[in-house]
């Protein structure tokens, strides 16, 4: 039985076909948040402590740590600040550092920049998952060394020196040639972790079918664990939890082991708070002066102003329990007794199911 | 492409590995349903026609009509009213006739009387869906030749003369059997929609894994159609939407290509809304004094007094859309611009999902 170890000073998550899936947290991710990018530069990293203790409460077992930032504002001081190459070696021991000091789970040292991941696994506890190699000849000579060096395993993500292929049966050969290169390394497979690139349906109708035929020949051929980014699938649609919600079991059901993804729900925003408390004043509803937004938001069911477990974990939870990989369901019926929990239960509904004639 | 065609008068449903999954509503069923069966002794259908409108609001595309109900208030007019072979071969057709006069979908017929199925395929308009046949001796050579005479399609249910197994051989052995006799009969494979059988995992920890594995061979070994009492697997449990939400995308992604179920959500009942109406009052809201239930309902995040379509629902759009069989996402995004439609959307996230090094 394939089974993928990554530690952390004192904890281990084990990614396998036998266990829960493994949810590894993408919040901590400068590139496209632009915020926390300026943050870094500032050497603030409040931002990166709150995303680290609100993902693990929210239920990730692995964090992701993805250095990808430029600082712009320090160019004018040294112009290689424009450089990934020049700040990623550098910040990614420090958001390692931080993250450590937080919370104790591993972490999956995440860069396109061979130095900042050698950086990473310099200044991380434990056995970490290094995040990525791909098909790239290049990527391939600089990465499986430090993979093989470190003895970590690696996520490996089936593009090559031709792209994102769209046809299914090129992804998987590249997944195979890595396996095959990490093999020349002396790299087991159950240390290789495939992302099989899942496009956006929006885009691409069979984008979802790809990603279970994928997973499925990926389990059965090359016995390998799986990740991917899982969001993506619903890039540029609307409700998009709601497909995530729906792929992510689908994903689990073909074999899926692990994911990159946001465990939290959206914290509700004040600009949707604005809209409520003008809706409720307009219906001539009389609030006490004292009611704050996270009453509020609670009263009137927006959700919470705080950082939740998004539905997301609510529906692996339950695809965990229904591939056998949550014993007697305990961790289900755990979730769903903590306050605030889905609604719902078992004397929601009548309870026969449906009758059958046996 | 295996394709079973299900008529009304003048709409068809198609069940099919290339269609929409066929949502079959279960609601018009006195079983375990005491108010409805009452109604029905009085020749009372308010409740059933209510039923009817309701689940193909909600977007059921086939609805069940059981009449598996006694009369035992009528009991001492006639003992015959303590027998299902009396009683259903009459209510059969007035509960079709009844549903009928209100919605135009598609029917499946559903007695463990045989008598009730043949009635019921009298009354019944278009090509119905006989529901069942299973592997018992007695009951293949009741209702195959039924199923032969009105050339219907055929719900095949995996138990046979010695029960159902907890094995998935055996039951898919049964299955194997019945669509090897209806062929004796001249009944074609694609005629034949096998319900693999679902256990509550809540009882049985492999049951979610062996309706994946049962579906999937059930598919590619026999090439047909199956559907399941989608709700059974999650009896007994907390939060039973939860895994129902999770369950049928699974079982989808495996090839399933219909469900018995509830398409409906629960409305908010007097009980819950009482609760939420002295939460408010000792949090020291004050209310309009003309704010209805409804409108109460709408305004505190409880959901509607009335029936809206379930959370099951948005899990099988989105499904659908995942398996390549909503073309462009028509269905999906005309779905969710619904008013009252699921919240989130495209602006609610990062809009780049992971990034990706190509």
């Amino acid at each position: 039985m394939t089974r993928t170890t990554v530690e952390s000073k004192t904890k281990t998550a084990i990614i396998g076909f036998d266990q829960p899936f493994c949810v590894i947290g993408e919040r901590i991710n400068p590139t496209g948040r632009k915020v926390l990018a300026a943050e870094l530069e500032q050497d603030d990293f409040s931002r990166v402590e709150a995303d680290a203790i609100a993902q693990v409460a929210a239920g990730a077992t692995v964090l992701d740590v993805n250095s990808g930032a430029v600082f712009s504002n320090k160019m004018a001081e040294d112009p290689r600040y424009a450089d990934n190459n020049f700040v990623e070696p550098m910040l990614m021991p420090q958001l390692i550092k931080v993250v450590q000091s937080v919370v104790d789970v591993p972490l999956c040292i995440d860069s396109s920049v061979p130095g900042a991941l050698e950086a990473g696994l310099e200044a991380c506890e434990g056995r970490p998952l290094l995040n990525s190699v791909t098909g790239e000849e290049e990527r391939l000579e600089l990465v499986l060394p430090l993979v093989k060096k470190y003895n970590v395993p690696v996520v490996a993500i089936s593009n090559d020196d031709t792209g994102i292929s769209e046809d299914p049966e090129v992804r998987f050969a590249v997944a195979k040639k890595i396996v095959e290169r990490a093999a020349d390394f002396g790299i087991p497979a159950h240390d290789i972790v495939v992302d099989p690139l899942v496009m956006p349906i929006g885009a691409m109708s069979t984008a979802g079918l790809q990603v279970f035929t994928l997973v499925r020949r990926l389990r059965d051929e090359l016995g390998v664990n799986t990740t991917c980014g899982a969001s993506n699938i619903s890039f540029g649609l609307p409700n998009r939890h709601g497909i995530n919600n729906a792929f992510l079991p689908m994903a689990m059901a073909c074999g899926m082991t692990s994911a990159i993804m946001n465990p939290i729900a959206l914290p509700v925003g004040p600009t949707k708070i604005a809209e409520k408390r003008a809706q409720v004043e307009a219906a001539g509803i009389v609030l006490p002066p004292d009611m704050d937004d996270e009453a509020f938001c609670q009263m009137f069911g927006l959700g919470s102003t705080k950082p939740t477990a998004g539905k997301e974990m609510e529906a692996i939870r339950a695809a965990n329990f229904l591939t056998d990989n949550d014993p007697s369901g305990a961790d289900w019926i755990k979730f769903n007794r903590l306050p605030g929990a889905a609604e719902g239960g078992a004397g929601g509904r009548r309870a026969g199911g449906r009758r059958r004639r046996a």
